[in-house]
């Protein structure tokens, strides 16, 4: 029997960037903040501490950053857009970072190009651990001396600046898999990481597909928290009835899809996911089959951030391409899920029990669920980011924030296609069921896969 | 006043790919049937007459198809789809041509290379003509002999044929128009052509901004007459209000974004078409600017089908990159439509007494309106293809056509956006409110421009 | 018993770039001045007819030319470099030619990309015969009418354009190989050339080393006749004793390499030699052997201008880069010699009653030689351009012509080898012991082979 | 008056790669030898010493490796070639270490791509410290306890891996100075170096050109001590006459030669050098320049390895590409000398009193010579490699060593050009007249100069 989804009319559809519930009147406010920002702050710093400075140096493709630069970066945005503007006599720590750790901000000047971040060794590891000291020290002054009719309109900017670190936190970890699975010596990002014990270790959830009325419904941030732009404003659209897989494609569909001839059918691919098949695809080593796969001795294997494991057929697959992904839906004669569609289900449903497997659970690789059975849809949030059918595009009446910080979403709309739910990378609360997240078709270095729709 | 948008339900949602009613069961059918085929047949041919063999020959750049090979491609179509699988004793004209013609159609096995179509001497163009009377007399007696219980359900498939060849029409002229400007000598494609005569040359209608309400309507093929597979299933959807121009953008208003700065103001621009305007753009010799432009003694002037022409500013500007034509509404203030707004738009007004300048008008280039002053939208078919904010996407519950012929649409659903309306240089009968091009961001050898929306 | 080897030092070493003694103070001199010219420019226009327009206007790889643009820049020679400078009232045919035609004479002006060659449509082949009967007709009247001691000192830049013809011709014959062979129809150049007759068709000289003496000898241009200026000055070179093979390495060595893993063993290779192989070497298939061999059912053919034909294991070898060349000598334990014993031996010995398989052989192919056996060497003129173990570099005291047609030779002096001898496409005359060819290591689209040394 | 070059005749012109003089039947020969490696051993790791591991890791062009892999490839090479074929019960530090620090010797297998070795953060520095310990210690204990009549044979193996690794140490300070230079910090490598003091500061010897008479001669390693196997058979020449300059380049000709319009002036290059001159030339920040000069407030101003200073216009001029010196000295209407003549001058006669600038004088950069005025030719030896007009070819009778270590010098013999005289960067010890080093004609990031001849 179809669920039905309740259709919403937001009252307020076009808010801003960000609007937390922070009341920085208070003390209690003022110390709320302050912790969050130390919370956010600490934890790109312990992301960081398995890698030696070598480690946090390089850049193994275009889309990678080194580690390091990412920590500095981050810091960059809070000097840039909060304390330099707003701080009462806060200095600079270098005259030239603004123009080395700028990323893609025209607004703000010429930057250091993208694809030769990795041959910045200076500054050092050391100096960027410092930049961040001296970033955190004038933020936690901020915090604390600021006068609230001052403080209370930045408070949106600054948290827009924790969000904007959280998703570093993610890339981080994505691209330093990247630099590790690059070594010949294939180490491990951290030695303690095992695949999930506990749950029975190789057992999805049986495949099965939920039904969902249509009719008119409202999508978008609706007004509880912080969002992004890009998930404003929230506004109705129409769907047909559909349905929605239980679970993510697993890992062993993946390789009934490699063993029914998956890629070398170039009918199952879209022209431009068949001409990247025919031009090598993205496999690390080589082979055809996702990023990350290697075969040995007739079994398939997967680099993880705990290095090589077997293959997990019952594991969510990860590190898909939007090609490999729409090819692999329709071999399984399924399809990809719009971005509506996925963001009602994801508000209707979600499987009772279940733990999202984000960073907080410490796997850092897609796992089955850890719950029990049941009716409804498992791991809509965490284990993989799912690409959907949607191309990313501006919501009905989107506006870009004013300034510099306007550049952060709506430039990219173009080409690149909707991601949503979040993944085993995903730091705490950096997730909901807006949450817009976008990736050129090609890519596959992040935790990406897919579920499939009917 | 907002114009009322006329909500329709279509009671046949889900077509299939071509229904004309073309009733062949009595001989004023076939006849018409066999006129038709006659008639486009004819002006492929006549399209590639003012050319030289040599002309016909080459290929300047990977989009480019060289004239004799869209003559024999379209053959290739009819010959793979109609006359080898049903016209009983069919003789393939030539063994090698299922290669050598063969567009991108995986289903029937490999072919030549898209970026070599430019090597082929052989067949000549002489042999390329053969071939097609070869094809066109083994249609003409397929039409006028085959039992009308077998014709009739091919119709649709020779329809589509013939809707093929008619695309290829336009691409022809666009394509030949790269070539002759890649020549140093600028020849014009024929000298007969000339810029239009009777509108005063100079005078676009003034800008005016008509107002639509919103709500929920129907947009896809309406089910009279042919309609391509991704025009379908016409669907609801809901639009906001919004505000259409009355007419595309002009040369004039180019000219202004160009003086104000557009081509340096990294802000106007989409990341990827910054990145595209600092790889150098695409202008033809090298100029910033679009395409065709270029400036010599002060003056901007265009490269035409009739060859340079001084610059009209009052004529709708074409040659533009999706990259271009967003950064110019942008400068403008305003935006792009989604291809619902635009078919909205189109299906419930046009200014009246405006023949489109499609390529029957035989001016082969964008130009003012013939007709007088009017109050609706100006210029909504013909003149130039109208970039929209539309990711080139299926439409709600489409399945591609079965069998090879399917590769036709569904494969090009990524990375490309939608234009919509026709162009001058779109063959008659060959556009209609719900008709879908698309092409990739950066490509602008098409007749593409832009209307603005707010 | 090795041969002695002249030890000559040459009287006048460093002469002109052409010295011949055409007496033009009387009739006969001018008369056959004037016939040498019209033979020369009749063959290129014989070479090209059997080939279409369309064939004379592609360009299959940026080394290639269109035959069109070959014909039409041996005009553009003579007019810029003789008519008009020289001939009073020369109507230049087009002004835009110069830019059109000029290939690489930067002293001359701006000119047309070389890989946009294949483009130029226009001018059609009958404007470019029509400009050679433009510039023939100027020639002509300017060698019948001008004043002796105004014509002298230009005949011989006159009989270098006539050279500079004649290399064309070679390259003529070449670049329409490599077009041919670029269609899925693989058609023939001419139906009606064969492979030799009359000789074994399968036997080849039987391999033996011819000894040299060493000593102090003189290489160069020996002042007989025309010699381009980088054949200049002749100047003495120290040789050690060495042995040279008595026929140059055949199809059926070359098999043996690739039966013996030659393509597969890096020691046997030069490193950029090995990394050419690893990016997929030049074969024109994507087949791992010379560039236009193709196994077919088990048995190798080559694309010659004749179209495809079996294998003659017994005939020279040919269309091998030099890393080829390199990697076969070293495969069959031998060495490509240096240019100065290449040039020694050829100024020696040469096989009795055989005559060179030159371009009026009219074979168009390496073969077999016609004559009978002998102790001396086999075709060091014809059949096949020999690759040298020599960089090509100035002579010592080498200096370039004055002005533009400096150009000619000089500035090409880094980064390529020699080859000697000329081959089966060079024509009449244009080849002499002293001849110095050049190309890039990788290029194989001549009729380039080797000789053993030792 | 032409100075005699001595004609020899070398009694044993084709000796094998190395050949030192020491003595190890006895203790002190041992000692020695010991005393041998542990100082070339030492001076690589305190070049590295000024680097953070950061820097040591990365790889900011091609060309460059990184210093941490350099370290540890110079002591696979004693690992690999030495210890692990002869060292009785010697284990191999890391099994996969033999995959990551191979070159390019295809005779020992598979090894990591080059373009990829700056993304090797695995093994971290301290662990090929460690393994530099590791072999330092089995080389102690291999040459104290071997067995005089085994250790004998291999010492010119122990000898070429000592040389081996001095070249690797000029290679890790050029490769440094790119990496430094790419940093938008533009630190120096040490802060303690100063342009030379005590030598007038801004006085180039005065340019004069010394002559030399014609002749036979004899060029090659003449069997004293050390060489490598491209340096033999020493073979006599015969040269003409010739002059050289008593000096370098400095670097105020090449101002002389920009401000001529020596980068615009396509008739001064080589064609090959045009191009690259026209595909932007090689400088560091885009301007047209030598690769690491910068013009700031009208001033040129050099990126060193102390960081930037300005230029010296009475230094030699240093990091020109083979195109730049051959045009440079086309500008100044000489030639650059063969080798031949730059080995027979160098041997003949060198400035008395001049200490040459190589890496123990400790600038490391060029300089104005630091002796007295002189009649003969400064700076021979140190300061820049001087290019010659000798393509790097083998020399007569030359035969690489057997096994892989034959694959040290001979595989690169093509479209290389040959360098003489070493630089302020090479180690002592190190260079002799007859030393060849060769690069690519573009490639400059060496300390590469020119000399003038005529």
């Amino acid at each position: 029997m179809p669920l039905p989804v309740r259709p919403v009319r937001s009252a307020a559809p076009g808010r801003g960037m960000a609007e937390p519930a922070i009341p920085v009147e208070d003390d209690g406010g003022r110390a709320a903040l302050g912790a969050r920002i130390g919370a956010v702050r600490r934890l790109s710093e312990s992301l960081a501490a398995p890698l030696s400075a070598e480690d946090q140096q390089v850049q193994t493709m275009d889309d990678v950053s080194p580690t390091k630069w990412h920590l500095a970066h981050v810091s960059w945005f809070f000097e840039t857009f909060v304390l330099g503007p707003y701080a009462p006599g806060y200095e600079v720590f270098h005259p030239r970072y603004g123009y080395i750790f700028n990323s893609y901000y025209e607004g703000i000047g010429p930057r250091h190009e993208r694809p030769r971040r990795g041959a910045l060794t200076r500054p050092p590891l050391a100096d960027v651990l410092r930049y961040r000291r001296h970033v955190d020290d004038a933020l936690d002054r901020f915090v604390a001396e600021t006068a609230a009719d001052v403080l209370r309109p930045l408070v949106p900017l600054i948290v827009l600046g924790l969000n904007h670190e959280q998703q570093h936190q993610e890339l981080l970890l994505t691209d330093i898999k990247h630099v590790l699975a690059s070594q010949p010596l294939h180490p491990a990002y951290r030695d303690d990481l095992t695949a999930r014990a506990g749950a029975a270790p190789d057992l999805a959830p049986q495949l099965a597909f939920v039904e969902f009325m249509g009719g008119e419904h409202v999508i978008g941030a609706d007004g509880d928290g912080f969002c992004f732009d890009n998930e404003t404003p929230a506004h109705a659209v129409l769907t047909d009835e559909f349905t929605l897989a239980n679970r993510p494609v697993t890992n062993g569909e993946v390789v009934a899809f490699i063993e029914g001839g998956g890629y070398a059918t170039a009918t199952l691919w879209l022209a431009d996911g068949w001409a990247w098949v025919e031009r090598g695809g993205a496999n690390m080593w080589g082979e055809t089959a996702p990023m990350y796969w290697s075969r040995r001795d007739g079994a398939w294997r997967e680099f993880t951030l705990g290095g090589f494991r077997p293959l997990d057929p019952a594991a969510p697959a990860s590190h898909l391409s939007y090609y490999e992904a729409d090819a692999i839906a329709r071999f399984l004669e399924a399809r990809l899920p719009t971005e509506a569609e996925w963001e009602l289900a994801c508000r209707l449903t979600h499987a009772p029990g279940a733990e999202p497997n984000l960073l907080a659970a410490g796997l850092l690789h897609p796992a089955v669920p850890s719950g029990g059975p049941s009716r409804g849809l498992y791991q809509m949030l965490g284990d993989v980011w799912e690409w959907t059918a949607s191309a990313y595009a501006p919501y009905p009446g989107f506006r870009a924030a004013a300034g510099a910080v306007g550049e952060y979403n709506g430039k990219f709309m173009v080409s690149q296609q909707v991601l949503r739910g979040g993944s085993c990378a995903t730091p705490p609360g950096h997730i909901r069921a807006s949450y817009r997240n976008f990736f050129y078709p090609h890519q596959s270095w992040q935790f990406s896969g897919l579920r499939l729709a009917r």
